[in-house]
């Protein structure tokens, strides 16, 4: 399984994915899914994926052969004029990858190969732009009122970034509160495991703003992790008491 | 889809289950998912169910049939010594229900009817048990390792379970804490809904401590709901502060 968020707020977009990935759960492994191409001052693009790990590392060695022949007449990420053409090309590629290994091997229905990319990333002269494109190529875009994709297992840290969410936060906030989340669903589910990647996109910048992997010694998820217990049991504890005899 | 708890703490048992049944979203209804037998001052015994809604309502009715029937030789209910021989009868009646109807339907692998129960009770002489049982009809117990059961849509409020509980918090915040998960829940998935049907049963009473359904117009869960998300904020921004620069 996988953990994945994008999120945008206000002054940018704030990405973190697990990298975990496991066939049965005495076959787990290590793998990145967050991968970032730039243009420095011009755009930056990044890419989550979850699901069939074959299936979304196709996708991102296409894009990146792509980038690297100059010849290649469709240079996607590089070129693009608008994030929503990157998405509808990435879009398309991984719907025909998904199909391709589909058909050469007769599946159909329930069985079929899954995989979701969320696209974050600005060009310039344009707006920070977040998508979410699914398996069959299609996608939706992030707005106002839902600010934050997820994709792979999103339920266990859903509940804190709906409360902890808010359009104005700072990008370190965004951050800590993409941290904890992370923290929550890891404490629940084997399948989402450290090393956690941590990407910043500060509006307007066009480049990498803060880049970080989180390993299982890094201090400041050790804090967050260990200090998220006492603060809920402090936060729970400072709700209304309950009385069976109220309102009775 | 369905949201049960069943937890076990020092002073005894606390149970809440939701009542929304769907299929479809366009097909929802209230069912109570929260059933209780008890012969007062000798034992009480709480069923929570999810899951295919005609199997267990089958199950329930044939438990109230021999209740009712007091030549019925298997009065399982009401006159079985253990609490293990409850779980274990009701774990026969689930799987032969399930297995009986998807043998005249011809339903095999993945579209079999699934479904699962949480037994929770306490019989004069004996300890305070909680158990889950599977459809296959097997079960297993809590204890103090894993103290609670979830069943139906259990990762929203999971995270807050594993943070808050504490074997020795009194019933009251027992109660609290499972209005707190059930509010993370609804917050973030539809299949779940008010009201809600709350039972404590306290060790060593054999009878029903407090009974409560929590409507839409609780003034105690609506006053959890509202002030959860600001004591979550505030815990948040308790949390060491992340700086891009640190550690760097």
């Amino acid at each position: 399984m996988t953990y994945c968020v994008g999120m945008l707020v206000d002054r940018g977009l704030v990405l973190m994915s697990d990298t975990r990935t496991n066939s049965g759960v005495d076959n787990i492994s290590v793998f990145r899914k967050m991968f970032t191409w730039q243009v420095p001052g011009e755009r930056i693009i990044t890419l989550l994926t979850a699901g069939n790990l074959a299936s979304t590392q196709s996708v991102v060695s296409l894009l990146e052969e792509r980038t690297k022949a100059p010849e290649e007449r469709d240079n996607t990420l590089l070129t693009s004029p608008t994030m929503f053409q990157v998405a509808s090309e990435i879009g398309s590629l991984l719907r025909e990858i998904i199909a391709t290994r589909q058909e050469a091997n007769g599946i159909r229905g329930r069985d079929r190969f899954t995989a979701s990319i969320i696209v974050a990333g600005q060009i310039r002269g344009m707006e920070p732009r977040l998508f979410l494109i699914y398996p069959e190529g299609n996608f939706i875009e992030a707005g106002r009122d839902t600010p934050f994709f997820q994709i792979g297992e999103t339920k266990y840290g859903r509940p804190i970034i709906i409360r902890g969410y808010d359009p104005t936060m700072s990008l370190e906030d965004a951050a800590k509160l993409l941290m904890v989340s992370f923290d929550s669903t890891l404490k629940a589910n084997l399948s989402v495991g450290l090393p956690l990647d941590l990407m910043v996109i500060e509006r307007d910048t066009f480049e990498a703003g803060h880049e970080r992997r989180i390993a299982h010694d890094d201090s400041y998820f050790q804090a967050i992790s260990s200090s998220w217990g006492d603060a809920l049991k402090e936060a729970f504890h400072s709700l209304p008491d309950y009385s069976f005899y109220q309102g009775d």
